[in-house]
């Protein structure tokens, strides 16, 4: 197993800057005692102040009630060294399995929520609840990012973001358009 | 100017192919004869079928009060040839200037919508808007994509993924797990 680079606080409102891009990321949760973590693709950032993140979590899965129920949850960032892991934890549920012992996961307690951090992704958003008006009828969650946690490196961290059918695009080559930016528009 | 490749049908419901990897997109909207185009980073797949996609739009955007008043648009996929386009498009107005004649961008009439599609972008999604119920809220638009068209290559197209502070991430190499997911979590 490779070592675990130490994490930094890191500003809320600037979660954009990992999510934005449009990764794969793992949700864990913590309801009766119980920790869970899903595979998760479909996010959006919504908001910069307060930090609002959406999510659809189909009611399909386990999480999903832990969530709803715990008002609660930690979005965590794997890299590509957690590629077969990610595809695990997608590929299995947490009604079955401990997936954080099946997978070697390791859980971290988080500041401000009951669910716990997994360790070994990039970087860590403590998440509550904020709206659940779309729960209903879209399985849209929109949460409050209220602690965020990440690594202090890689810079540029190597991301999954998947393509449906098995596939994934990781990322690649980082370029700035900086100067190109009115003031105000970065 | 480079060629353009010609475009096919593409089945809505597999629209996440494009999308769910998080790359910006142009949105393109008619209102009151006026075409605009603007860039957009924050929006998420919702359902597969009926293929709805979520956009938040700020209200500070001309486009958004365009969309709202048409119930139309088309999400159009650019690659990093247009990567100043992209740019250029983000830090300007339709308000104050005709951005398809400033740009170069070419108009096309959509099939089942006003608003045109981008004929220099990968793809061009057409969408109606679904769900206007979290627009007053968090300027979220909920879309169903009604008409798909798909350029025939490049197959993996290099696309842009925004991370803030006027830097984008870049598509990476493309890796498959295919053979690791279990029936019907493809």
């Amino acid at each position: 197993m490779w070592k675990h680079p130490k994490k930094n606080d890191f500003p809320v409102g600037q979660v954009r800057h990992y999510l934005e891009p449009g990764p794969i990321v793992l949700i864990s949760s913590k309801w009766q005692r119980k920790a869970n973590v899903m595979t998760l693709g479909w996010h959006t950032i919504l908001e910069f102040s307060p930090s609002l993140v959406g999510c659809m979590i189909s009611s399909g899965n386990h999480s999903h009630h832990m969530i709803r129920s715990s008002g609660e949850c930690v979005i965590n960032l794997p890299t590509t060294v957690l590629t077969n892991t990610v595809v695990g934890i997608g590929n299995t549920s947490g009604a079955e399995i401990d997936k954080f012992a099946q997978f070697g996961l390791t859980a971290e307690d988080a500041h401000a929520v009951d669910a716990p951090l997994v360790v070994e992704c990039h970087a860590n958003f403590e998440c509550r609840l904020h709206d659940d008006s779309l729960i209903e009828k879209y399985n849209f969650f929109i949460f409050k990012v209220v602690k965020a946690h990440v690594a202090q490196r890689p810079k540029q961290p190597k991301t999954l973001h998947y393509t449906g059918d098995g596939v994934f695009m990781t990322s690649g080559k980082i370029i700035s358009r900086k100067s190109m930016f009115r003031p105000g528009m970065i």
